[in-house]
């Protein structure tokens, strides 16, 4: 069992087989963590936030509840989770439009093109970018529909258990995100930390 | 100005020029109308919902704000509302698989497929079945999270209007769901109605 990092900024794929499972780690404690799942025999077949929320008639998964793909079918469950259960299935990965708008002039790094990037490390073309699972990401859904950028809830050390249901392909970003509060007040993105589980 | 039919549990695509928009009407005012909008000249942009959210700060579009693409682009303008405003972005389409867990041993008619056939009616190939925006429909979030099927909070003849901000291919589903209360206590899926407007 080792453990390994995504780099501050970074993205990173790993390769699961069903029924190994993969701790992610908030080392710093306030980092978000964008997550994909995909099929390896089909990119088109993928973790879908959409069709997990409609199965499990939750806005994000507890603890026992499992991730569905866009066909409907179980690809990782959330096994274990010490945060305070607050994760984000409602908002795009961040992508070089995003801080364009947030007024970046020059490219700034961000999850839409780390998921990419990740993919490509193990050979992969990505087919298009999901909604992420943004574990640990903090969005209050105000009365009034408003949507404010939280700061995480959870504390340094704080981990979420996937378990395969399926072979997949989990890949991460520690989100590159240090305009608004996403990732701590201080807006300074950490790395992060992931172990396999047999 | 013609009055076009959305049949009930059918899909209905249509082609605007940018500055045209669409008059979208919920006839017997309590049916569904999955919502999607593509780019003529590239299916793989489309309207996103996951963007939207983001680029508004809000969890459904509110009269006066854009909806925008997965490359945060304005792609149709919400320019007028005579429902409460109630619509829902965070549930999937319905879908054959969604059926099958329902409890449908034969093909039950779904707005995913009638994306898909409708865009085909133009001759046009899906690319994917981004999530739509589900006009009319009501899906209350409970304090510990918890999605409910709601009943449309409409009236018959509620309208919203749609301003296409550049050219682009609008598709419509008459959400076929009998199942759950989604479109009304009465569980009847009905026809629903739009008009281009120049």
């Amino acid at each position: 069992m080792s453990i390994e990092t995504i780099p501050a900024t970074r993205g990173k794929a790993v390769r699961l087989k069903a029924g190994q499972a993969i701790e992610v780690i908030n080392t710093h404690g306030a980092q978000v963590v964008d997550t994909w799942a995909f099929c390896p025999e089909d990119l088109r077949h993928f973790m879908s936030m959409e069709h997990t929320r409609v199965e499990n008639g939750r806005l994000m998964p507890a603890v026992g509840q499992t991730l569905f793909t866009n066909r409907r079918e179980a690809i990782l469950v959330m096994e274990a989770d010490t945060s305070p259960g607050i994760h984000d299935t409602i908002m795009a990965a961040c992508d070089r439009w995003r801080y364009e708008h947030l007024g970046c002039t020059e490219y700034h790094r961000n999850c839409a093109d780390n998921m990419v990037e990740a993919l490509a490390e193990l050979g992969i073309d990505a087919h298009h970018v999901p909604q992420p699972l943004n574990l640990f990401m903090n969005i209050p859904i105000e009365a009034d529909f408003t949507l404010t950028q939280g700061v995480p809830t959870t504390r340094p050390g704080d981990k979420v258990v996937l378990r395969a249901a399926r072979d997949c392909i989990v890949v991460f970003s520690a989100c590159p995100q240090d305009i608004t509060p996403i990732n701590g007040v201080g807006r300074k993105p950490t790395e992060a930390h992931y172990c396999v589980l047999d």
